[in-house]
Parts: structure tokens; sequence; C-alpha cells
């Protein structure tokens, strides 16, 4: 909990744009903008306060619309210094929000279904879109190594958002992952360090490094830089409305691992509300969960405000996260918006990306197959009204875990003949 | 090389925009649009030829920059009709130009070093853009049916449009490739048939199957839809120019399979300044070979203007093709533009694969390193300058060769604890 000096020494120093300070989510206690991430006074999670009062709606739309096609056009909006461009960053964000008709038809969707594809950020998950923000907090402070613990996407964001952006990069996995997420990890020349034991010793052991002089000068991007780090999920919010023509969608599926995601994007859309950058009214939130790590669904629908902490047992394992740190809040604005928790077993999952697949030509990560899976679930329970618009939220991409598809294969094996081509029934 | 009938009975019902004929590369004999690659009068590849004399060009530069974020914002250049972005497409392109200052630094070029990132694409490599303008094709001919042999990126590429524009597909693979690369293919959900044999008796097959009726109703998107699908590939020159402010670089390092996509951003290129969309000024196009599979460089080398097939044996499999139909074309354009043909061996590609995503933060298939590689050699060797400027193509991800870099690993294994880190020398 212990903020490392850099920052709070000389908070004037430091120019994240509209970010002017850190504000207690819990007790509303303010501190200067540094590397710290858990209020002095009640240990609630710290995250950013802005100023956005100067910005006028139109002039705002139009110099956002000006802007890159990444997520700096929404530079304005986010803790980062006004000429961000101009540095070097991974640069991710801005992608596809796809008008998926296929699947809108096999799901009885008629209010439009769209699927925002993350897949298509430069390490093929959205964790380019907070390591980004990670990067620049990182520079503010004087950071010279970036650093996490991860069992998948956010070592591969990590390494390479580091290599781009001229940091050194330390690493830290489980020392028995996969070859194959080894290689992804490894591939960008930073330091990768195999810890002897599970992901919850690696995270116990980041937590002392971060205490200690040893870990002096680090950004561990997901834990001293975490107030910083989680607004990167806000544009997937900006990106959604203007994609659809600066107007709220009026249904929202959204993966959760430790619940930081949902929660940031409920602040971008109320930002966006605020702002007058879209028309208020009413939107719902769903959360998405895989049943084998689903202890948010499981508050949700026994109607708790407390998340009891679950051991993971999914294919899922970029959402499993057994003890998730924004779990209440999940649970607020799940129930604020009229949404809803729902979880979906390994097989729904699998099914879910088949079928995304097939009708949409998008192979998704597992989480991809949860969001999916939760929204059928939910059309069929009545919870999703198919009459409205509904956004569905593919946060990776499936060539990082083929293993969960790996019985998908040929449909037949021929001779090559014609003749053995009409037997096989292929000729139609 | 006989036509389907589709088209070539009704030639004036098929809208593909400005394209108007197709005219043989060798002889410049005519037809009208349809299924057909190759003249019947000298057995020549067909290409598109186009009527672009109604534009203006600081209309069409305004038009084109009001676009979406994809290949259609040049569908007044391709052969597709003006609503194109109204029907299902996988919709690739706009694909990142990487300004990549720290890769300059490393190999000294001070002109500005760019890498065209295609991994960006839905199914993370450049046939994206092809099998787009293959699927308008196949609309336009009535075909519901898409087809392809393949032994990797073109059989997601082709499954995935598919899937999205509402056309059943038939993939055809060697029975025996890689459980992973036949799962990338078969979640599409299209038909993916395994063919008892090597890549050469798949292509054996394919051909003897466009020939039969059984076949009727296909379109093979790199045979009787060729001229079409390579028409994709300007689209690479159309972005490169528009993101570098509409400017020619100063030379462009490009891989070499069949040598259609080097020829076809020549193309791109000189339409650009016939149009005035850029200034006209030299450039050089330089092309890039695996040593194991080498033939259009073995004959630049050698002062040839035939190329002679050569047997593959790289680690660089999507450019594995021996005898490259579009070789003599590549020379002609290496040569006129003042370029050259480079090769560099297994060790230099992986070499290269770790430079650039070392440097970049970019994880590049095989054939990236190809391309890498030989920017370094032929800087080296004087001839490309490093004082003008330089885009690298980068046109598939390291996700599809993982195989390639599974050397790649750990930098230390260590207790949780930090006396074992200090002990690895990990504190700085």
């Amino acid at each position: 909990m212990a903020a490392q000096t850099v920052a709070t020494d000389s908070p004037k120093t430091v120019d994240l744009g509209p970010a002017t300070a850190l504000s207690c989510r819990e007790c509303g206690h303010r501190v200067p903008l540094g590397p710290v991430f858990a209020c002095e006074e009640c240990f609630g999670p710290l995250e950013i306060a802005y100023d956005f009062s100067a910005y006028d709606a139109e002039e705002l739309r139009k110099r956002i619309e000006a802007g890159p096609a990444n997520i700096w056009r929404y530079a304005p909006l986010l803790p980062v210094p006004a000429d961000v461009t101009t540095k070097p960053n991974i640069n991710p964000g801005w992608t596809k929000l796809v008008q998926a008709d296929n699947l809108a038809g096999e799901l009885g969707v008629t209010g439009g279904l769209y699927v925002k594809d993350d897949s298509g950020n430069p390490t093929h998950s959205f964790k380019d879109r907070v390591v980004a923000q990670a990067v620049e907090a990182a520079r503010a402070f004087g950071y010279t190594t970036l650093s996490c613990s991860s069992t998948g996407n956010l070592a591969g964001a990590v390494g390479a958002a580091a290599a781009r952006a001229g940091f050194r990069s330390c690493v830290f996995i489980p020392h028995d992952l996969e070859q194959g997420k080894v290689v992804m990890a490894a591939i960008y020349g930073g330091e990768l360090v195999g810890i002897e034991g599970n992901y919850d010793d690696v995270n116990r052991f980041c937590s002392e490094l971060i205490g200690d002089p040893a870990g002096e000068g680090w950004g561990f991007v997901n834990v001293n830089l975490r107030p910083y780090y989680a607004e990167g999920s806000k544009t997937l919010a900006y990106e959604i409305c203007e994609q659809l023509g600066w107007r709220l969608p009026d249904q929202l599926v959204v993966p959760i691992a430790s619940g930081s995601q949902l929660t940031k994007i409920d602040k971008g859309l109320q930002e966006l509300i605020k702002l007058g950058l879209v028309e208020d009214r009413p939107y719902k939130i769903f959360g998405a969960q895989a049943e084998g790590c689903s202890p948010v669904s499981t508050a949700y629908k026994a109607g708790h405000d407390v998340v009891r902490p679950q051991k993971p047992d999914t294919i899922a394992k970029s959402l499993a996260i057994g003890n998730p740190a924004d779990g209440p809040y999940v649970l607020d604005i799940a129930r604020r918006t009229g949404g809803a928790v729902e979880d979906v077993d390994d097989e729904q999952i699998v099914d879910a990306i088949k079928l995304l697949a097939r009708t949409e030509g998008i192979f998704a990560e597992t989480a991809g197959g949860v969001t999916v899976g939760v929204t059928r679930k939910l059309i069929e329970s009545g919870l999703i009204d198919p009459s409205k618009s509904v956004v569905v939220l593919n946060t990776g991409d499936g060539l990082k875990t083929l293993d969960a598809v790996a019985g998908t294969g040929l449909t037949a094996t021929i001779r090559p003949t014609l003749d053995a081509f009409r037997e096989a029934g292929l000729a139609q």
C-alpha cells in the first residue's frame, strides 16, 4: 500500500493532461497524482479524478473525430499529456465494431447486434489499451522498468509496449507455463522470469518486490500504476459510442476477470453523458463469467453485496480471477443499470466460440466465448431484450487459446481424385 | 485455362465499379470481366483494366479520406461495386504504418524507417485483403462457394471471409498439417478437406475440380478469381502513401511468394502517380526471399530474365513457392525501379524476427523476418540508402509461426524470494 516517492514529492511536475488527482472510490479522499493505488485513509482503491470543465461538447467531438485511429483520439479524456502522440507507444484501439447480422439472426436479435473485436489490437487483446496508459504514467513518474505478473495476455502486452516505448521490461510468470505462452512473452526481448511456484506465488513475490529497494524505479502496470492502467478500459466505451454514431448502446455484455474493465466502461459511458457527447438515456451492463470461476455471478444471483472468493477451474483462463477486486462495484453497476451477471460452462464457451467464428468469421479467445455464450443465455432467459441493441465484447484472440477448441478439425479426408470428392458428398 | 460461363455470357450485368475489362499482361488482349484468369490468345495472365478518367485528384483524395478505416476507402480504385460497404465482408486493411525509430537506430537508417504491419488484419495476415476482393468478385459472378488450396494463412482468411459474407467455403489442405493450423482453418465452420498427398497434390486436385462440373459455382479465390483477388494487394501501396501524407516512400521492401503482391504494389503506386494523388518521383522496390526458396533472388543475381523453379526448404513457409508465377515481372520491377532482390537464411530470419520484436514490439511471422533481414542485408551491402525513407512489409503474425522461434524462453528461473531475485542479478 505504501507509495513510492517518485511523484508524490513533486506532484506539480507531473503532466497527465486532464487528470488532476487520485480520488478514493470508497471515502473520496484525494491525493496528488503519483504511483499509489490504495487510499491512505481507508485502503479503498484510488482512481483518477479529472477536470473536464473547459470542454465544449461540439468542439470536443470534432477534436476526437480529427484524431488518430487509436486510443489517443480520446487523449482529452485520459490521464496522458496532450502531446502523447509524439511519444513512442504501442498505440492500440480503434478496433472494429462488427455489425454481426449473421449472429443476430441465430440469436434472434432484431435491435442490432455488434461485436467489439479487440483481437485487432497490436498483441491481439484489450490489454494493449491498459498497458499503453501505464506506459504514459511510467514515463511521467520517471520509471525505467515496466513489470507485471501474468499468465498470458498481459505478459505479451507489457513486453511489446516496453520494447516500443524504450523501457526495460521484467515480467514474472509461473515457471511451468506452456511453451507457446512463454515464446509469446519472451519474443520481445525483455526479462522473462519463471517463478518456482503457482500464479499466487508469483503475485505474492511481486507484492514483496514493490515494497523493496530492489523494485525501486519499477512500474508494475497493474499494481502501483493500476489507477492509470485501469483507465485504458474507458476507451472501449468511447469507441463503441463513437462507432455507433455517438449513441449509447441499449445493452452491453462485458467479461469479468477482476471486474475493472466493466467498471471503467461504465465510467466512460457516464463521462460521455456528462460531457454531452451522447444523449442521456438508459443503458444496461451485463457481466459475463465462466461457471468455473463465477464469484461475481454467484453473488449476483444470491442477492449478495459481497463476493466470496472461488478457486478457478475453467478453460477461460484470462478470466480466472477467483477473488475479483472490483466484484462489488460490478454488482452495483449491474443492479443500478438494470443489467445482470451470468455465467456459462466450458462446453457452452466452446460452442459460443464456434458460433461466433461460423457466423461472423471472428475467432475469439475463450473470454469471447464467455460473452457470446452469456449473451445467448440472457436472451433465452429474457434478461436481454432482443428488440434493442446489444454490444458484445471480444477481448482476445483465439490463436492464443487454441487448446480450448483443439477438437475442431477436418470435415473429410479424401484421396486427390474427383471420384473421391464426389463420394465424400462434397459436390454441391 | 477454360473460362466458366457464369459471367462471360452477360458481361454487362457485372458491376465491379471502375473495372472495365480483363487485359492480358503479355499481349494486351481484352475480354469482358468474368471468372477467367488466363488469356485465350497467349495464355498470359489476365489483370483488371480500369476507367479512372472521370476522377479529379483533389475530389478523389477527399472522398478516400472520408471513407471507412478499411480497404473500402479505396473502392473507387478497386474492382468492387460502389456500394461495397453495405455488403457483409471481412473489411480488412488500414493497418498501422509503424514509425520504427528504434529499429532505424539499430540499422542506421536516418531517412525514416516504417513497418507496414499487416498482422492487424482480421485473421492477422495480408491475405484478408486479397480474399475480401475475391468475395466481391464471387458475389458479382453468382458463386455460392469460396474455395482454395492452402497450407496456412489463406485457409483462415477464406474461412473467415466466407463465414461473414454468407458463402459456403470448402478449403483443401494436405491431410497431415499440424493440428494448430488445422484448428485455425476449421474454426470458421466451413468444409475443411484433407487431401491424402502433399501440397502439390492438393493443387493438382484443385485444378481438376475447376474444370469439372463438380466445381461449378465455386470461386477458387486464387485461381478463377485470381485477377480480382490479386488487386487487393494494391491497397498496401495506397495505404502506405496515404499514411505517409500522400507521399511515395523512397524504398519499399516486399516479400516474394508468387510475386503477385510485389507487382500489385508497383501497380498501385503507378496508379497514384497517374491520378495525381502523389508526386511523380522515383521509388525503388526491393524483393525479399528466404534462401531456402529463392528462385527470384537467384535469377536476379544471375542477371536472368527467367526464373528457374526450386524445391523449397525454409522455415518461411508462407513464402515457399518454388515456381513463382509472377517471378519474371518481379525481376522487371526490381530492375526498372533500381531496386534489387535479396534473400536471407533461416538463422537470419529468426534473428530478424527477434530484432523487430525487441525494437518495435511487433511479433512478425517468418515472412516478416525475411523482409526485415533482407532490409538489414541490403543496407549493409549499400543497395538500400539509409539516408532515404524505407518501408518494410510485415505480412503476417508471429503467433502463427511459433515453431520458428520455439527456442525463445525464460531469461531466468528463480524461487519466489527477494534473495533469489538479487542473486539472479535482476535488481537494476
